[in-house]
């Protein structure tokens, strides 16, 4: 079930700085991502039929800063490419392996991704990946273009939280009078 | 240069335990090896052209047991297999890469393999790894008996030193008369 290792994720400060050291090791980045959900930039560097992608956080308070404040730069999480994602969360399930996503959501270029709980998985924070047939890749995106295009998303996402926080609150305020 | 991820190793306090979890999400144990120097035993699982790699210390000094007193279970390294790893070790080395191997040192079934420190690679322990054309795969053997027999080994390397050491302070209460 499972076809191979999609990906390694590597947390770093700066995609930028982090690239210095892997382009001398022979690695090139080929294709990058905003992920608005968890707050990150990424640089995907094919190696094999894998690839490594180096994963920045663009504010303070999302998991993978979190991380970097608890553990510093490092090794993150495994990506396996699955055959059938849903059948193997059946499975999982089944075998009574807690999983933070019970059905796989729908990620970047319209490909199914599930991930695993590190408690369940002996440490490893492990994400499931199913291909989809008409998925898109993404393209090798300017990091800083990228990174100004989450900010504003982050920020009008926010804004949208404040407003329904705020018509909450009004709607509380009114039950009391 | 970099021709694939030939594995990812996991650090685990028990690799029956881990395989556990690993056998439901579809991995299969396929080869076992004892690594006396590293004082662990190590479980590989087949994923796709790599391989995941179960490390499981079996005395409490150790760089592994060390990684899992402070860190717990988990990711642990990434190997890439190269091409040529003398090459890629001279250029790393002229672009100011401090290697824990300066040179490859001979590893199981006579591969090259040499360690970049994390400090180098932002926080990733990297071991590279190059094939040699008559490398044999090791065989899957049951692991209690290589725990038994890496046990006997490091007795054996043990007392060596001790036998050393008092050698030396012998030699030093010689000196003394």
């Amino acid at each position: 079930m499972i076809k191979k290792i999609d990906h390694i994720g590597i947390a770093v400060k700066s995609i930028e700085e982090a690239l210095i050291f892997y382009e001398s090791l022979g690695l090139k980045m080929a294709h990058t991502e905003a992920e608005l959900e968890q707050r990150v930039v990424v640089a995907f560097m094919p190696a094999g039929e894998s690839e490594v992608e180096l994963v920045e956080p663009i504010e303070e308070d999302g998991p993978v800063a979190r991380f970097l404040q608890r553990r510093g730069e490092g090794l993150h999480h495994i990506c396996f490419e699955v055959i059938d994602i849903h059948k193997l969360l059946a499975r999982l399930k089944e075998t009574g392996v807690e999983l933070i996503d019970g059905e796989p959501r729908i990620g970047t270029g319209g490909k199914k991704i599930a991930f695993i709980h590190p408690q369940e998985a002996h440490g490893v924070l492990i994400e499931l990946y199913e291909k989809v047939p008409d998925e898109k890749v993404p393209p090798l995106v300017d990091l800083e273009a990228l990174r100004e295009r989450l900010r504003l998303q982050s920020e009008a996402a926010r804004a949208g939280l404040e407003e329904f926080i705020s018509a909450l609150q009004k709607r509380g305020e009114n039950r009391k009078e």
